[in-house]
């Protein structure tokens, strides 16, 4: 099923049930006001929305027009947002474009960091940004949503707490994060306000499509409205959402409508190197940061610059029919 | 005021206001059911908490005995929880005990790190650890409850959101610090769930000993019930908690009920060298890797082990009259 949750001047919204080609709405009041509410009680309400979801389906239930620009992210506040870094690609190009090595544990240790959860943007919603210095670079992600999971689980139990998955924009200020990073405690000013899609899904909506607690399709990430990344989620994924899961929950349980995000999606090229432009047959970037790594490696410098006031980036998912899954995050910078 | 939030088998609790020496309350539902929602809406219900909290000063309103145990963090669990390291006399041991010199930077930019807020653990409520070679540590802390505020605040504008103050073990796994930080995305799984302790009081509460933002009282740390911390948490703080709020605040905007905390309470000795321990007199330590740093500078080795099962850790503070003002976290280590 697909689930959103539309702005009615709340913090935490309305949750609503989304027809599958997301053109129609039905709340969701009489099931679970909130998507937090929905997740605190997943294994009571599931069912209910999942035959709200078949009665949208089949028109069997009066619905209302979906409008993207009306959904906050499907949790408008969380308790807990936790990005790992499972494209070890993008690791590789940093290090690569500062002539460092990738220590050998990034192999099988997840990297994570622990996100600010307490004001999320919503989808159509702008990025304020104070000083261009700061570096505000966009990352197209995917996360999922899980339910309580207890301490030390195993990734293959992990698997079964994945209840809803949906994009992201992980906001970056790359011109924080080298400062930020020396002082030892990891990022915090570099990352501010993150944006999700206006659509989670369950995973069995991706049917072939989610595959090892994967979604195995291209991120559309559209950087000032010409295709800039289709790197394939499904490829060079050296953790899959499960694993990062279970390395969030080794010291602590996670709290249900947990956010567990993949990090920036970046496919190899095919000779194994430094990935081409989709301008040039490539998978592109689902950063600027990739780009700029590459230019590094390659001409010694840096061309493409990073985002300012009035550049805007769109990331969106279409099925094999070419349908968008999770309707698309739309941003513009604008001056703080 | 004095907060507290009663169990009541819910997520969130209970929200209850509580009388000046903590033996009794009375339940807030019909003004705020929960901490958050009494955040959330602060500047509409504070007034009448206020009005609440006189009544049961006068024992104008029926009240039930208030048993600490039976109370969990004030916010059970919350969209922000951001720690800093405001005591840099903290720093400066780590530093001296493995020979490196602290930045001058961290001088006037404070160090700070993202916690995780979905599930903490009641004030007393037993420290599950899988494994003592994870090194579990108390940290003996205050910190702040803020209303919403506005990304880029200054200071000064910044002590006006500090709405509650509390206690805070701020547990952390040593053993799996250096790993994490030479990873450098700063700490994950070495900060397992937080405890707050019985209650949150607004700043008024603590009359003459709030000034700057800072409490001027010491932090009581007992551990395994003898007195291992006295340090004075208005003495070596090189930030207050609004200019950590600020700091935090400074690329985002932080929601009702963002907790910021002062980082380990930390007091330098009178010749401005480590500090002694209170059985010689000095203001001791609130925390175990600060004694293991001062035995690692004087003898070559820690000899103070960190908490395996069995171990306990107290952490409260009295006003000048000897009272308890917050109550008292009082923890186990136990076996996961």
């Amino acid at each position: 099923m697909k689930l959103a949750t539309i702005k009615d001047g709340t913090r935490d919204g309305k949750l609503v049930v989304v027809s599958k080609d997301i053109t129609r709405y039905c709340a969701a009041d009489n099931i679970a006001p909130t998507m937090q509410y929905a997740l605190d009680n997943w294994e009571r309400v599931a069912p209910d929305l999942e035959v709200l979801y078949r009665d949208v389906e089949h028109q069997a239930v009066p619905c209302e027009r979906f409008h993207e620009s009306e959904a906050l992210s499907p949790l408008p506040r969380a308790y807990q947002w936790a990005d790992g870094s499972a494209y070890i690609n993008h690791v590789e190009l940093v290090r690569k474009a500062r002539g460092a090595e990738v220590p050998e544990s990034f192999y099988h240790d997840p990297l994570m960091y622990q996100g600010g959860s307490d004001d999320f943007l919503a989808p159509r919603e702008n990025i304020p940004l104070k000083d261009t210095a700061w570096g505000c670079d966009m990352e197209g992600e995917v996360a999922c949503i899980t339910d309580d999971v207890p301490m030390g689980l195993s990734a293959e139990d992990a698997a079964g707490h994945i209840k809803l998955v949906m994009l992201v924009n992980d906001v970056s200020l790359r011109g924080l994060i080298p400062g930020e990073l020396a002082k030892g405690f990891g990022f915090f000013q570099s990352k501010p306000a993150t944006a999700f899609s206006p659509v989670a899904v369950t995973p069995d909506e991706l049917g072939d499509a989610w595959k090892d607690s994967l979604i195995h399709l291209p991120l559309e990430v559209d950087y000032n409205r010409e295709p800039f990344g289709r790197a394939d989620v499904g490829k060079d994924a050296t953790f899959n959402l499960a694993q990062l899961v279970a390395h969030a929950a080794k010291t602590r349980n996670l709290g249900a409508g947990a956010i567990i995000g993949s990090g920036t999606i970046s496919n190899q090229g095919e000779d194994g190197g430094p990935g081409k432009p989709v301008s040039e047959g490539g998978a592109g970037y689902s950063c600027i940061a990739e780009i700029r790594m590459i230019e590094t490696i390659k001409d010694g410098e840096a061309k493409t610059r990073f985002m300012a006031p009035g550049d805007t980036v769109k990331i969106q998912m279409k099925d094999k029919d070419g349908h968008s899954i999770f309707g698309a995050i739309k941003q513009e910078v604008v001056q703080a």
